[in-house]
């Protein structure tokens, strides 16, 4: 008979001296975070070659439904197991539900409705395959397919509860808000399958990444405490800072960057130079084997308390142990009190109803006083003028006249990006 | 004035003791592998989000050409940077350069020639630019667009130099020189834009990764060597040593796993089957941070030698200092002797033409008398009966029975993992 089995770690098996044992690495994965409502994540695109390819034959056959841009963005967030354990478009008892109490009627937590809203339904029925076309893409490719449960419609009253409810306002100048009515008033619910990431996986191939790819890679990384910070822009030393407080109060190991990614306003910084410039920052001022820059897309809510549930929730479905969350976090004008989107964690999330913790944070800027960045609500003691302060005008407008600002504001190799951007478009 | 700069890292900026100084860091950039040809990757992807809509929507406008399954597979590698310095399809000159002595009119070393070969051109002229549509995906979307800058008649004979330099055959029955002749005989030449990475990106979300993602994350691990290993398969215990001992013996501190993704043949395991393998080898019996999971695409050639040195091209291109490469790579049939591949890098690649450098193996099995898995030259007192070695057919087997192969053969948790699959066909 052979011999038996050698342990999983022989010292012959070492390529160092430092290989952990196998009960290190199963305990390793017994300690990672749990994705939220299952203990697997489920992403809804579909792996299997032969699988997807027959979807997409499939779906060339069904009746065509245009997606909203906001409907397709949830359909790539389902797709790619950021909104975990969803299976597909809400039904309206669900939709009103999660926009009233945070909870499906099955007792999901889920603090938004994700609905596939239209104006009407032609040439489809319940019961029906229907293919979901990407309106954000040029032909407007099948985006999904869905299975067709219910169709219903929306009463005004109905509108009106989700949006009061989410967004804490009826006002049709909030651009959630405008949004979320201009889908029209059916909704089409029923599992989908996901047969891509429309543009963000193919404008962004280096940025862009599922939940599933960031829980491989933390996996990767070998990190254990990982806190998760959203941008849409580049990072100056106060988010850099930022994310090193968060990490020492949590005694993280890793720290995953995680960009919101989608269409550009006018003035926004374009993608590879908003990646470049926080790329610099983690190779010249982090640690090895302590950053991750990932991005995932949907289209921003602008709901505030709400859409910073929704930021945690899907930070915990990738994988991340903590979120931060500032002031004003996904908000938009004055709609929202500073720290609305920190106090909701308190009084309204149920206890349990998400693993991941919130690192709760104010403004960091840099003092001149203590000569470090510090969060301000620490230094009760300084005035204005004891911070280095600058407005995003101010700083555009040296950065396009090649004046690099402070380095206690910006870090020197980063506003060198920056600048070569800003004059390249003189 | 404000207080000078603080240095870029203070105690107080510190998240833990053992940050390293800007200077380490700087070094580590400085030391990382140079792209091949260039002091800076340079991928045809067109990254600007703007330039990429306006480049879609000048393609539509612009005359098409169907690639070749092959064109299309190399124009995926030149938008992905693995094809560095190369700025699109060469040109007959070129190409002939290449195949003959692997190198281009301009002095640039290339161990293959990267045509786009069609059978007529219709449409189209010399100084057009024209919409490359993708012949692997449904409604043969446009892949890239080239600025034509030749056309070129290919003769019988310039095409059977090329197959006989780069496949040393003419073996119609070859299955590179097969693909390689059923293009046509017309060569398209000119730099290419790359917009999309083909089925390679929507298809393997989780494991296509571009050269530029797979530096940016080297950085991000922190390593300094890094061993890449090509597999298309899942990996048993006589891969997963190979790549410990090649991490050993070059003292590396990471490995890139680097699959080859394509279409399935009868009989293949699924990506997503296969992609699980690996990960849960790699998450047992890896140390934390050591390891990268990672796929690429084009059409594999079967050129052997010559395919050896494109591979170890291109892992330098993505930041990789070592190499793999065991008998009969990249090769099919016995077109090859066993070692030509690890030979042709010292008899015919010039000295300095790649940075990258070649670990040289040997088939790996587990010794019965040593108790590990050994690689077979360094035991040339064994006979084959002291090895535990299963073939291909009898493996799968066994899997399929539910029976899983010995623990030497298989780590246990991989054989689950595949016999869990074979079983679920039945």
């Amino acid at each position: 008979p052979p011999p038996p089995p050698p342990p999983p770690f022989q010292a012959e098996d070492g390529i160092r001296d430092n290989i952990p044992s196998l009960v290190g690495s199963e305990m390793c994965i017994r300690d990672r975070i749990k994705p939220h409502g299952s203990d697997e994540l489920n992403p809804l695109f579909v792996y299997d070659t032969d699988k997807h390819e027959a979807l997409s034959k499939e779906a060339e056959t069904l009746p065509s439904l245009q997606l909203s841009s906001s409907a397709a963005g949830n359909a790539v967030m389902l797709g790619a197991g950021y909104y975990n354990p969803l299976t597909g478009f809400m039904n309206v008892a669900d939709a009103i539900a999660c926009a009233d109490k945070m909870v499906t009627t099955d007792g999901i937590f889920f603090p938004v409705p994700v609905l596939n809203l239209t104006e009407k339904v032609e040439g489809f029925a319940v019961g029906d395959r229907i293919a979901l076309r990407d309106p954000n893409v040029d032909g407007n490719p099948v985006l999904a397919v869905q299975t067709v449960t219910a169709i219903e419609d929306v009463s005004d009253e109905q509108m009106a509860l989700m949006t009061d409810k989410v967004y804490r306002t009826a006002d049709p100048e909030h651009p959630g808000v405008a949004a979320f009515n201009a889908q029209g008033q059916v909704a089409v619910s029923g599992p989908i399958e996901v047969l891509n990431f429309s543009y963000f996986q193919s404008e962004f191939p280096d940025t862009f990444r599922t939940a599933v790819e960031i829980r491989n890679e933390i996996q990767e990384h070998g990190w254990k405490k990982i806190v998760a910070f959203q941008t849409r822009n580049p990072m100056h030393r106060a988010h850099e800072e930022l994310c090193k407080m968060a990490m020492e109060a949590v005694d993280a190991d890793g720290c995953i960057i995680h960009m919101l990614l989608g269409k550009l306003k006018p003035g926004d910084i374009p993608a590879p130079v908003r990646d470049a410039s926080i790329r610099k920052m983690a190779d010249l001022y982090f640690p090895p084997n302590s950053v991750m820059i990932t991005g995932y897309g949907f289209d921003m809510l602008y709901a505030g308390p709400r859409e910073a549930v929704l930021h945690a929730l899907f930070r915990q479905n990738m994988g991340a142990t903590h979120f931060i969350i500032g002031r004003d976090h996904a908000g938009v004008g004055d709609y929202y009190g500073a720290f609305d989107a920190q106090t909701i964690f308190d009084d309204e999330v149920p206890a349990g109803a998400l693993d991941i913790e919130i690192f709760n944070a104010d403004h960091t800027a840099y003092s001149k006083k203590l000569n470090k960045v510090v969060m301000m609500r620490d230094v009760s003691d300084h005035t204005k003028e004891d911070f280095i302060l600058l407005s995003g005008t101010a700083v555009r407008e040296m950065l396009g006249n090649g004046k690099a600002p402070p380095p206690e504001f910006s870090r020197p190799e980063v506003a060198q990006i920056l600048m070569d951007y800003y004059q390249s478009l003189n």
